[in-house]
């Protein structure tokens, strides 16, 4: 496994790869946990070869606090890494390889992006947008993996690629969860013994209350204090979806009811 | 010389083109003039194949009325594209089919873009920055030319190119004057008799007058109604630019001082 940290090295690599090899990309934020290994799980079933970037992407942070306290993990990210078949890391050593041009050149959104995690996160999307196109023109991977955990993300980065007329197919991989239902996420280590404990009360009431406003004062009885909860239909079914704070993390998921 | 009108024809004729023949891309609105003919030149001699796209593209015009008198020259362009060279001209039927996103999704730079020209054309080159990703994304191609007349247009392109790795190398090709110094530009079709005897001063006065507030009075005492004249300094020399009105017709053009 090949561990790139420039911009020019990858472009170097990626140059000497032969055609006709497929390649799949899986974007992430390092603090890789069992969800992420889905992902790669599924680049190297479908690909060739696979890149896992690593690059904990500072413009897609709202809150400067979130970033610095983002959980941290490099060692322990690479053996998951090599574990699970990719090829190449690209890690860029610095925020200044992936946005020479300082952030001035984005790419935004002007209706999802606005709402559930837009709303109480401005800016976010337009960060998550400008860096995923970036590591898209740098792999021109035939396949990109995304968790649905993410599932507003997910939209925006597939209407992307339809907009933008990218080559890359997105692929949309489920959910992992704990067994207690808690769905993955690197958030998960920040959270305090105690609201580990509650953490699971989220998933559970979002799949089992019917009635929205029931289940937004069923989180805030266990302890959470919810950002949204909205139902909202989605080719023929209806999507939910909540934020909810337990202390200082945020934690999200979605479920189709 | 082939005709398309579809993402999907372009997309079809790109994937049978054999790797290894190089591609050069003529982004136009049409109304071809010769400094059009000057880019598909460049481009037929650097490189296999030559696509030429004509696109007025509604995203990019911050007044309706200039959009919707923007000259269409369907037939001559047509002509002109064969006769310098292009292999494919591309032809998009209808602005949906640039914009199936509905120009949800955007390119913005958020620096130069809202100077000189984007200063007095809100979201202009938003729409510009966008429309070029996507027709970059669509010819892959090796090189794009773009003319140094729309400096400021030229800049942001490549400048979009470099922040998101873009493979197609932007190629500058000097401005097209006719013999009277008056840069070549698909607006000039709308000035009227009068007006054209009078705008080659708008050239004749930029270069001649060291003081840009001499060269503005001397641009106003011809009958320009001048929007900006900046002197800025570029990589050791000065460039000028200017844009003036005449009548209904808004003019650019830029030299190095």
């Amino acid at each position: 496994m090949k561990i790139l940290n420039t911009v020019a090295a990858l472009r170097e690599w990626r140059a000497s790869v032969p055609g006709g090899k497929t390649i799949g990309l899986v974007p992430t934020m390092g603090a890789l946990h069992l969800g992420h290994a889905s992902l790669l799980d599924a680049s190297e079933r479908e690909n060739d070869l696979t890149i896992a970037t690593i690059f904990v992407n500072p413009t897609q942070f709202n809150q400067s606090t979130d970033f610095e306290k983002y959980p941290k993990t490099f060692e322990s990210d690479l053996a998951m890494c090599e574990k699970y078949g990719a090829d190449v890391v690209f890690s860029p050593s610095s925020a200044d390889e992936m946005y020479p041009d300082h952030f001035l050149y984005r790419v935004s959104e002007h209706q999802l992006s606005n709402e559930l995690c837009g709303e109480f996160r401005p800016g976010h999307f337009e960060g998550v947008l400008t860096v995923v196109l970036k590591l898209l023109n740098l792999a021109k991977a035939d396949h990109a993996y995304f968790g649905e955990k993410d599932h507003q993300q997910l939209s925006l980065i597939s209407g992307m690629a339809r907009a933008f007329f990218l080559e890359t197919k997105i692929i949309p991989c489920p959910t992992v969860r704990e067994a207690s239902g808690l769905a993955m996420s690197s958030r998960n280590l920040r959270l305090s013994p105690a609201d580990k404990e509650i953490a699971p009360g989220l998933y559970r009431v979002i799949s089992d209350f019917i009635d929205p406003l029931q289940a937004r004062s069923e989180l805030e009885r266990l302890g959470f204090r919810v950002e949204y909860l909205v139902d909202r239909e989605e080719s023929g079914a209806i999507r939910r979806s909540v934020a909810a704070w337990l202390g200082e993390v945020r934690l999200i998921d979605n479920v189709r009811i």
